[in-house]
């Protein structure tokens, strides 16, 4: 693909690009919120949108496709605009989707131009390099870990879901806290701070004297609180870890996370001295996961962190289009990038 | 209670027994079926039934009923009787059910006598042992340790379900299988034979050629299989650790298993010298697990195994309306209950 790239890159001369500069939108569709960047060849990025969750396979198809076109709307300002290109960052499961019904519903809004999708692991390791080698360690709600090679996926480790993998992730995070308050119950854990606070965030109180067959009357509503709400639930435990960083069973659990989250980063064998990008909040808020992982790596490549994968989105669609992303068109993306979003607040 | 278990045993003398024989029901109501039996004072079965998963929780209030009734009919012969009482055994959290509910059906049916519901972790207990005092470690679909005291629960550990705990449970074998392979397969974690079981049980053929988007092919037709599926559904997985039991990785998850399941049993404090029954699959089937538990603990205490509860909630019945079961009547109840089985293949 490199070689194509270039190609194309060729007919892109600047005198060619002054005459007719063309425009681009780039979009990163997330779970629970989609954001959209309307910007020209150049990397100057003109017009941002958001709106909410644009997976289509946790959010449904249409749902997911109103979002994309809500947050795109916002970022063109309305007006229907000449495309050179769309491109949509996704998470890896609604790659095989039927991508022509992403362009009917763009045509139909008089967006010219074709739509590709993406990886949003591609996307996340563009908005923090422009350089078309290096790895990514994503946690979020989820956890993976790539190397991407010639600006393709040459790698992917996890990233597996909940039930399968996710080592290291939020929810990993969210159930092994709520399990280590479970286990402190009834004694199989050591006693944990953890414990207060999980309890107090579900309205429990814990009185040591009161058992129901056998059984403290706190773990046996915890259970049932558990059950009564879906698992993905368990994630919004996972910061209660970071609260109580002293207690040695809050610590175990961070350490443990940095094992797996190193794991799976060192699964796709990460070449040396190429940018290493961490996104995701378990690794970009606080701190405490991503010093920990950094350490575990032989290499001290220092992790660039990033927040989303809209500016990554962007370099993306400039790359696939043969545009050259060199260190200015890629100040440049996160400069008005930047500005653009200030504005909204 | 012990002192009420003991006035009214003094109501029961054997004179009495023998001009008004009691009759009573005992059932064991299980997740998947129900077992019930129908025995004289003298621990003499007298009728066996089977039929459907009899937990209100997982099956529905009405579906449980039904089996509950289904079965009893069938242990009944079919007529109406006189019963002194019935038990119900069942798992914890059916246990603040109203239980009027069961009675007014039982009575809709000409059955008489008060019913009572107890845990099934007595029910199992009391298959292995008639008396009041010991430990059972239940290690089925769920996990669970708990302490007999004067015949009651006194502490229980675990049994807190798949998403907080039940560790050493079939549905944590399973699951601890299918995340050995998802790692095995992105380099996580060591390649394993457990690989070749579980593709081929979800008719995946692994080509180590075939990738997309830098994932092997066959990792992701495992995760699209595996969220398919109900989460439960990873239980299947579990008889496979055995099927390699040299393999390193699945040493490895059996160790782990019987690591947790010992920690479980320790945490209920079982009395030195006192009976420990072991029940459920994962410790009466194959038995490495059951041995590498009983490895575990600083007493050693042989193990008795016992199938399922139905003895037990004979043994239960009989004691909650004062009858003394001691060691003629514990072998009666096994040995007419056993008879009345075999009748049934």
């Amino acid at each position: 693909m490199k070689t194509i790239i270039t190609a194309d890159v060729s007919q892109v001369t600047p005198r060619h690009r002054m005459v007719t500069m063309q425009n681009f939108l780039a979009i990163d569709a997330g779970g629970t919120s989609t954001r959209a960047v309307f910007l020209d060849a150049s990397g100057q990025c003109l017009g941002y949108g958001t709106a909410g969750g644009g997976n289509p396979v946790s959010r449904g198809f249409e749902p997911a496709l109103d979002a994309l076109v809500g947050a795109s709307k916002k970022a063109l300002g309305g007006g229907v605009q000449l495309l050179a290109g769309t491109l949509v960052a996704m998470a890896g499961a609604s790659l095989e989707l039927p991508t022509h019904l992403f362009r009917e519903r763009f045509i139909t809004l008089g967006l010219t131009g074709n739509v590709v999708i993406e990886s949003d692991l591609l996307a996340a390791f563009y908005s923090g390099s422009y350089q078309d080698n290096g790895s990514a360690l994503i946690a979020g709600t989820g956890a993976v870990g790539a190397r991407i090679s010639a600006s393709r996926l040459a790698a992917v480790a996890d990233g597996t879901g909940w039930l399968l993998g996710d080592e290291g992730s939020g929810f990993w995070l969210g159930r092994q806290v709520a399990r280590a308050v479970a286990a402190a119950l009834d004694g199989r854990g050591a006693p944990t701070a953890l414990t207060e606070l999980v309890l107090a965030d579900l309205g429990i109180t814990l009185d040591p004297s009161q058992r129901t067959q056998g059984r403290l009357r706190a773990q046996q509503q915890l259970i049932r609180k558990v059950y009564e709400s879906s698992a993905i639930e368990l994630s919004r435990f996972a910061p209660l870890v970071f609260a109580v960083a002293q207690d040695p069973v809050a610590t175990d659990i961070i350490e443990r996370a940095a094992d797996a989250l190193a794991r799976t980063l060192l699964a796709v064998a990460p070449g040396a001295g190429e940018p290493l990008v961490f996104g995701g909040s378990v690794l970009t808020k606080g701190g405490t996961v991503a010093a920990a992982v950094a350490a575990r790596l032989l290499e001290s490549t220092p992790p660039i962190l990033v927040h989303d994968g809209v500016a990554g989105a962007a370099v993306l669609v400039l790359k696939r289009h043969g545009v050259v992303v060199d260190a200015a068109v890629f100040a440049r993306i996160q400069e008005s990038l930047a500005a653009l979003r200030d504005e909204r607040i």
